[in-house]
C-alpha cells in the first residue's frame, strides 16, 4: 500500500502572528511588530500569541527586556547553550586576529575537518562546507544528481529541507502553496503510532521500491531518498532503531543514494552517538548537518564518500565565500569541545529518558495524550480528540504552545497536523530544567481542562 | 545583433592548484596541501601557483606564518579591513549576551533595516535576510517567478551569481560543465572595450528585448534580468553611468523584473555612493547584497518593493535560521558604521581615481595593456596580445597575478578568458597602498618583458 501524494491537510501555521494577543503586549513590544510590519518581508512570522523579546542568553535560559526568565526548551541551533563561554572566547578571539576564506591555506579548517570526519564511518570521508544547512541540502542534491545522472527525488510526506529554490521543492512542510519540484516524489513518514500495525521499516522499504518503480515508468532515473534522520516535521519518529536498513538496500540496488539530513538530530542531540543514522546501522551516502554546528555563527556541511563528489570536483567549480571561514570553523571547533567536556551526549541521553518517563507518567492521566516518544533531547508528545481514532488535536497543542510560553516556558508543535509537541532543548538541559518542564505541562493541561 | 548563446571560451581556472610550484613551498604548506586533498571536497582550489597562507589580519594587510606581510588588492569581503577593530569589538560583545533567530522580537534586526532600507530609493522597502549571496539571489528568483508567474531568466554571457542549484543555473562563469537551467537565456555584457562601437546602452536594450522575444516565441514567459552591477565575471564594465537605464524600460513593459546584483559593487566599493546602481538612475525591483556586508559575518540580503514580496509571503513560508541572527546584524550595523565614520566611500574613490591613472600612465608604456577601466575600488586591466585585434592575453594575466603573488601583493583576474586583472581590495586602501600596489606591478610587468 502506497500513497505517494500525502492526503494530509497542511499543517497548521502555529508560528504566525495574525492579530494575537497583541494588546497583551506592552507598548515597547507592540511598536516593534508594526515596526517589523513595515521594514520585513511579509514571510517573517513571531511564535506564540504573545510574543517573546528575549534581550539575553545563558545556558537553557532566555531573558526579556524586564529580565524574566524563559525555560529554552525549543531551540537547537544554541546547541550547548545560549552563550557559552567557551564558544564566546572562541569567536572573539579568532575575530580579532583572522577571518578568511578557504582559497588560501589555513590549519583550522584541516584540524576541525579532521576531527569532523572521525565521528563518521571510514567511508565517509571528504567534507565541503556551507553557511546553512539548505545550502548544505541543496549541494548535496547537485552532488547526487550529478553523481547518478538522475532527477528523481523521494521525499517523505510532510519533509522538511530548506530554503532554496532546490530545497523548497523538496518540501513539501513550506505549505500547500509551494509547489514540489516535478521529479519529486514523496512516501509516507515511518508511522508507527498511526500506522497499519506493520513493521515501518518494511513498509517505508516498500514504498520507496514503489516510488522508484513509479519514476521509472515515467522515464525518471532516481537520484536519491532523503530524510530527516528524525522526522521532525513529519511528527518525529525514531523507532525502532534499525528501520531505515532495508530502505539503503533498496535504494542501492536502484543505483540511488540516501543522504542522511542531520540537520535536526546531528551532533549528539539522540543522545546515542553523533549521528542520528548510526542507530540504524547504515552508512549514508552523504551526511548534511547545520543548525547546532557553530552554536549560532552560519556554518553547516555535507559530508560523503570520496567517488561521489569526485567527478562533480573536477568538473565543476564550487566555493562558498564564507563557508569554513576562520570564525565559523573555530566556533564550530568550540562546540565539538563543550560536547565531549560537558558529555553532552550523556546528558541527552539522561534527560531525554526522565523526560520521557515524567511524560508518559502524565499521559496515564491525561487522555489527550495520544503517544510519547522521540529519543534523548528530541522528544514528541501527539495530542488526540481520542485515543481510539487517534484524530490529530493541533488546536489543543497550540494552546499548550501558547500556555506553556504563558508560564516562560519555550516550546512549538510539529506534525501535518500541528499536534505534536516538539521538545528540542538545547544539550545542557538537566534533570531539574526537565522537572521545572513538566511540572508547567502539567499546570498548561490541569487549566486547559485536559487532564483527567 | 544578437547572441543568445555565447560564443567565448570557458573562462582559464587561474584559481586552480594543479601542481604549482609544490616544491617551492615549505614543508609546513605541502603538508597542508595533502591534508586538503585527503579531506576537503576536490572543488576546493588554492589561489596562486605558490599558495598563501595567512594566519594574521589587519586591515589591507594579511601576515603568513613567517610574518610577511601582504597588500590586500583583492579582498572585497573584509571590506572596512581585515579585523576591522570596531567590528570584532560588535560581534565579540553581542555573542556573549544573546544569539538567537527573527521568529522572536529583537530591536537590532529593525534598527539595522530601517537603517539599510535609508540607503535605498522610497520604492525599495522591505527586507528579507539570508546568510550568503547565494541564498539571496536564490530568493530573489523565487520572489521574480512568483511574482511575475514567469520562468524565463536573462543572464549575460559570463555572469556569476552563486552556488545554489538555482543561482548555478545562472552562473555561466561556474564552467562548460555547468549546464545553465532549462529557461536561461544569455545577452552579451556591456562591453564598451571590444564592442561594435555602437552604445552598450542600446546593444543591451535590444538584446534583452530579443532574449525576451525568444521566450515568447517558445512559451516562457520572462521574470527577470539579473546583472552584477559591475559585470565583474564578464570583465567590469561600469561605463557609462545610465546604461542600464533602457534596459528597464524594456523590461518592465514585458512584465519582467530587474534583479540588482549588488554583492559585488555594493556598500560603497564604487566610490559614487552606498550601491552600483545608483549611477545608472535606475530603480530596481529587486537588489540583493552579500559579501561585504558583515565584514566575514555570514549574512547578506535581498531589498525588494513591498509589492514584490507581498503574496509569496502571504502564500509561502520563508526562515532563514541564522538568517539576521543577533551577531550578524551586529557586525553589518558596525560596518555601517565604519563606512560612515571612515569615509569610506569617499575614500574608494580617491584611491580609486589615483589607481586608475596610476595604470593608465603604465598603460603608455606597456603595449599589452589594451584596456584600464572600472571605477572607485573595483578595477581592471585587459591584457590583450595586440592592441589591434584586441585579442585577450590570458596567459600574461596569470604570470601577472602569479608574480605579484610572489612580491606578496594578492590580485586575481577575470573574464571569459581570464585576462583582466581584478583590482578590489578592502575599502581603506589609500593613496600609499595603490602607490605600492602600482610598483610592484610594472616592476612583474618589466620582469615579463610586457613592458617596452
Amino acid at each position: 500500500m502506497t500513497r505517494l501524494v500525502s492526503a494530509r491537510p497542511a499543517p497548521a501555521m502555529i508560528n504566525g502572528f495574525d492579530g494575537g494577543k497583541l494588546a497583551d503586549l506592552p507598548e515597547r513590544e507592540r511598536t516593534m511588530i508594526e515596526r517589523r510590519q513595515a521594514l520585513l518581508g511579509s514571510s517573517y512570522r513571531l511564535f506564540y500569541e504573545t510574543p517573546v523579546h528575549p534581550v539575553r542568553g545563558d545556558g537553557v535560559w532566555l531573558y526579556d527586556a524586564d529580565d524574566n526568565a524563559y525555560l529554552d526548551a525549543y531551540n537547537n541551533v544554541p546547541s550547548v547553550g545560549h552563550c557559552h563561554p567557551h564558544v564566546v572566547e572562541a569567536i572573539a578571539s579568532q575575530a580579532a586576529v583572522l577571518n578568511t576564506h578557504t582559497r588560501y591555506l589555513g590549519e583550522q579548517i584541516l584540524d576541525y575537518s579532521e576531527r569532523l570526519l572521525a565521528t563518521f564511518p571510514a567511508e565517509l570521508n571528504r567534507v565541503m562546507y556551507t553557511c546553512t544547512g539548505s545550502e548544505a541540502v541543496d549541494l548535496a542534491l547537485r552532488l547526487a544528481r550529478y553523481y547518478t545522472g538522475g532527477t528523481g527525488i523521494i521525499i517523505t510526506e510532510n519533509a522538511y529541507h530548506g530554503v532554496t529554490t532546490a530545497a523548497a521543492e523538496i518540501s513539501p512542510a513550506l505549505g500547500p502553496n509551494m509547489p514540489l519540484g516535478q521529479h519529486v516524489l514523496t512516501v509516507p513518514a515511518p508511522d508507527n503510532y498511526r500506522g497499519d500495525g506493520r513493521d515501518v521499516g518494511d513498509v517505508l522499504a516498500e514504498n520507496v521500491a514503489n516510488a522508484i518503480a513509479f519514476m521509472r515508468r515515467h522515464g525518471i532515473k532516481p537520484a536519491a531518498f532523503i530524510a530527516d534522520g528524525i522526522f521532525s516535521t513529519d511528527g518525529i519518529f525514531s523507532e525502532p532503531a534499525g528501520f531505515l536498513k532495508k530502505t539503503l538496500d533498496v535504494l542501492h540496488e536502484a543505483g540511488a543514494l540516501y543522504i542522511a539530513d542531520e540537520v535536526q538530530p546531528g551532533f549528539g542531540r539522540l543522545g546515542t552517538g553523533m549521528w542520528g543514522f548510526m542507530r540504524h546501522g547504515i552508512t549514508p551516502d552523504i551526511v548534511v548537518m547545520g543548525k547546532p554546528m557553530g552554536n549560532g555563527m552560519p556554518i553547516a556541511a555535507a559530508v560523503m564518500k570520496h567517488e561521489i563528489e569526485q567527478k562533480f570536483g573536477a568538473d565543476i567549480r564550487y566555493f562558498n565565500t564564507f563557508g569554513a571561514n576562520h570564525v565559523s570553523i573555530t566556533a564550530a571547533s568550540a562546540v565539538l569541545d563543550v560536547i565531549e567536556n560537558e558529555a553532552l551526549i550523556e546528558n541527552a541521553r539522561v534527560t531525554g529518558d526522565h523526560l520521557l518517563a515524567g511524560m508518559r507518567a502524565l499521559q496515564e492521566t491525561v487522555p489527550s495524550i495520544g503517544d510519547v516518544r522521540g529519543i534523548g533531547l528530541f522528544l514528541g508528545l501527539d495530542f488526540v480528540k481520542d485515543r481510539e481514532t487517534r484524530e490529530p488535536d493541533g488546536a489543543l497543542a497550540l494552546k499548550v504552545v501558547n500556555g506553556l510560553r504563558d508560564r516562560r516556558v519555550l516550546i512549538s508543535a510539529s506534525g501535518p497536523a500541528g499536534n505534536v509537541l516538539k521538545i528540542r532543548p538545547p544539550l545542557p538541559f538537566k534533570i531539574e530544567h526537565a522537572d521545572l518542564f513538566l511540572t508547567a505541562l502539567k499546570d498548561v493541561l490541569e487549566d486547559a481542562g485536559a487532564a483527567a
